[in-house]
């Protein structure tokens, strides 16, 4: 049996293109003379439809949708992810689902049975789980179809299972030789290799089936989806990989597999390089925007996001801003200006110390006696924001922000000033990692500028202000915040880990008071285990650790 | 048997403090010889404690706080709201729970069983529902003992059950004969009287029970809880109701109860009054602020804040900007300064013309030959903007901002500017209700100067300027919005309803297009069936009604 993986890349709600795109695919799939196609979870929709969900003619026009796409369907079998109606009396109105399509006929179809619901993940927000559960006869096999979170609850593979049934399990025992899994499983770092793949290999290995894994790719909003679809054989071997990050069409033999493969492998750092890059172009176009626009301070958070900018949308796409005040060294100037050229990108420069003075010539009289402060610093922050906002209306340009998650975290940022913009592409980004980022962009040859990475931070709104007169080390910082926010521990396990109490418990402070700032901060790209936004949800008027 | 139903208003992770008060009412309900005493849901943690729940240290901090809670039950018996560790092997870490508690001791606890996962709740998202239900013998009775959403679920009282099971019908096969109800059910307008008065006398009298509701109160973030905790007889007769949106402490006798009373009615209009005041009053307090300032244009909407404001916080604690530009017309400034002067509030004038003009020096050689555009009439507002902020930086004020839901739909508002802010007050008031709370506010004299309720409303970022040369009429606005964002219907329906076709798919395009300055927005408060923010997710990057 050849089965063909289609791996595309589709825009929510964009059903006139999203259905084009799948029948390219299934056309380009029977070409090959492959036996079945399968497409990702939520194709016909694209994941994730969110509250489209709830909106009843956004599911009839997936329907509709649905039924083009089945009357294309000939001489090959497809396997389509869409959104189908729950026609019981009780219970959510649709169902997370998979048409298996045969001679321009819908056969049958499944529905997803467990339903993610925690970090990024909605899905008993909307879906019905499964009431039922059923294999499907093809040529000399039985499939097992399931969607994505389904294969996710192996109770040997996992220490605690979250679900009760395990529906590969029920799939197996009603006699499933070929299991299929259609996902839309978001990247995170080191997620393919440590846990996904692992984990396809120990399910095939223990039920001696070949697994088909076949992943979204692309980004939406915040998700990035990395692809990487796979195809496992009955002896839990790897035998086909598609691409990561990029649309794939991979038509695999399983009953004559080439032999085994090993799996491409990355580094961390290489697959979030990616991750960005891939996940801002998509932003980008699917927003409907070209060019972006960024501002440069000198510093490294601006210039990776910059360099990053232009792998993703070419030099002529992205406009850089220097922004001098009288707080800013010539050092940074010269900086900004040489990553520009390095880059190879248009930038202006627009000092600020005109309307910065106007600024404080207007409140004299509010703020006689009263000394430089944070606020006069914000000012500084939100003209800024106020120009590159000014480009952004006047040329359509989308504007970066480019802070990072540490400064994100504790509230080192302005509101309306730096955090001004549409996309914040590194704001799930460590600051250390931001450091490692700028190492691999320089790996060939000096992109952004040695002194941006080697010198102090500072966010020069003051004199002689450096980061670290504010903040802990950087890689103290991102320890106590990886513990606190992505593993969600208290503060005295964090003090157990080996931080200073005093330390710990001002910086869990600073990142439960900031939680304000974070509600109204731009998206950016989830590349950790948990990122800001939508994977998290914190009150703001509260007193848990706050003192 | 003697019931006190403790009305309260708890703030999420403040221990100590829940604590304090939780015992006080059991207290004072003993002192007043009440036989149980019973708490809302979750009011040892505060509702919504969002994803603090997947933080095993405050999971701890309320199994602690529960224990001190039962130490001091004696002579009473109390149930209270906690958040309860799933001891099974699978599913989610923790119940929403109950605890019967008598002589110091937890006597039993009862978990929740259906839990809401749609609109503003992420139940799903934390908790595993109950595995088992039981009734609790107490004196001559079996009380059955559920919480919130577990009365929301009747077959006969809705027409779309959406859970399969329900507990109340449970408990009373399994012999309850008092049904006491744990909730925090938040405020949306007419929700009260129409629906969850109705529902619970409906199902008093289905069973022949009485119900005995106990409401949360207060304002949490976008929530508020309006409290009207009830009491309804075996014969579905009201004969107790606590205050709206007030703490209160209410203890009936139910087998020798007062006369049937007639609920307390309140016109919507005065319901959405008292919940924007105490949902402000609670936001500021429990922030940790004292004083907020508010920009005064003259127009309808900053004086509704205002207004609403100085009933929240008092006259002292409110204070007024005035910022005019050229644009702004002395008739504004004049109204603005009526209003101040009606109630009672410090007011500023910072004029932004200077800064506006050095903005434009600034920018001059880069916009040369470009026509005045929105880049300019965001400008404006985004000095505004800075300039209240730079107040809040200085002084510690909160800032309000003071956009309608109807602007906030289609974009009419500026990003950094006049959506700068903390906290949105009335971001889910449509403008043709605020123009209802307007005249609600004057009731009684006028506090709104007139003329800001019958001018034509204006931006006056440009010379004669007004809303109505970009948006239809309020009353047409209102109306495809409420039809669109409330009720989710598509275009083909709303045309159906009668309006406009063109204007409909502009209206649409335009809330979809959006999403973006929403996704960016302050909290507000809800008092509609769905206001934008955390209970309407909706993707950025999507192509769906946008054309």
């Amino acid at each position: 049996m050849k089965i063909a993986l289609a791996q595309i890349n589709q825009t929510v709600g964009d059903f006139p293109k999203n259905a084009e795109k799948i029948c390219s695919y299934i056309e380009r799939a029977r070409r090959r003379n492959a036996d079945l196609v399968v497409f990702p979870e939520l194709s016909v929709t694209g994941y994730p439809p969110k509250d489209f969900l709830d909106v009843p003619a956004f599911i009839d026009e997936n329907l509709r949708t649905l039924d083009t796409i089945a009357s294309r369907v000939y001489d090959i079998s497809a396997i389509v992810g869409f959104v189908d109606r729950n026609k019981r009396r009780h219970g959510k109105f649709v169902h997370n689902a998979a048409a298996f399509i045969q001679d321009h006929k819908i056969v049958s179809v499944h529905h997803k049975s467990l339903l993610p619901t925690y970090d990024v993940f909605d899905e008993c927000r909307y879906f019905e789980p499964a009431h039922t559960i059923s294999p499907v006869k093809f040529m000399d096999s039985i499939l097992g179809i399931s969607i994505c979170e389904d294969i996710w609850n192996d109770e040997e593979f996992w220490p605690r299972p979250l679900y009760e049934i395990d529906p590969i399990e029920n799939l197996i025992s009603y006699g499933a030789n070929v299991m299929i899994n259609i996902s839309s499983s978001p990247f995170t770092v080191e997620k393919h290799d440590k846990i996904r793949l692992r984990m396809l290999i120990h399910d095939a290995m223990k039920y001696k089936v070949p697994f088909i894994y076949v992943n979204q790719v692309g980004g939406n909003d915040d998700l990035v989806f990395d692809g990487n679809s796979v195809v496992i054989n009955a002896q839990g071997r790897l035998i086909a990989q598609a691409a990561s990050f990029e649309e794939d069409l991979m038509v695999v033999d399983i009953e004559n597999p080439a032999v085994q493969i090993q799996p491409r492998t990355y580094s961390p750092i290489e697959t979030v390089h990616m991750a960005l890059i891939a996940g801002l172009r998509d932003y980008v176009i699917k927003c409907g925007f070209k060019k972006v626009v960024i501002g440069l301070s000198g510093g490294i958070d601006s210039a990776v996001t910059a360099a990053l900018a232009v792998e993703a949308l070419d030099n002529e796409n992205v406009v850089g801003v220097l922004m001098p005040s009288r707080f800013s060294s010539q050092g940074s100037v010269d900086d900004a200006v040489k990553l520009s050229q390095n880059l190879g990108i248009a930038y202006k420069v627009i000092p600020i110390q005109d309307v910065f003075e106007t600024y404080q010539k207007t409140l004299q009289t509010e703020f006689k006696g009263i000394p430089f402060d944070s606020t006069e610093e914000n000012l500084q922050a939100r003209i800024r924001g106020n120009i590159l906002m000014a480009l952004s209306n006047k040329y359509g340009y989308l504007v970066l922000t480019t802070g990072n998650k540490s400064e994100l975290a504790v509230g080192y940022c302005t509101l309306y000033g730096d955090m001004s913009g549409g996309f914040a592409l590194i704001s799930d980004v460590p600051k250390t990692m931001v450091y490692e980022l700028a190492r691999y962009i320089n790996r060939e040859k000096e992109i952004i500028p040695l002194n941006s990475i080697v010198k102090p931070p500072s966010a020069e709104l003051k004199p002689n202000q450096f980061d670290q007169d504010s903040l802990p080390p950087y890689d103290v910082l991102d320890g106590i915040l990886k513990a606190y926010v992505e593993d969600a521990r208290g503060i005295d396990e964090i003090i157990r880990i080996g931080f200073d109490e005093k330390v710990v418990r001002e910086i869990i402070r600073k990142v439960n008071r900031n939680e304000y700032k974070r509600r109204q901060a731009a998206p950016g790209i989830k590349v950790t285990s948990k990122a800001f936004g939508l994977g998290r949800r914190m009150p703001i008027a509260h007193n848990f650790m706050c003192q």
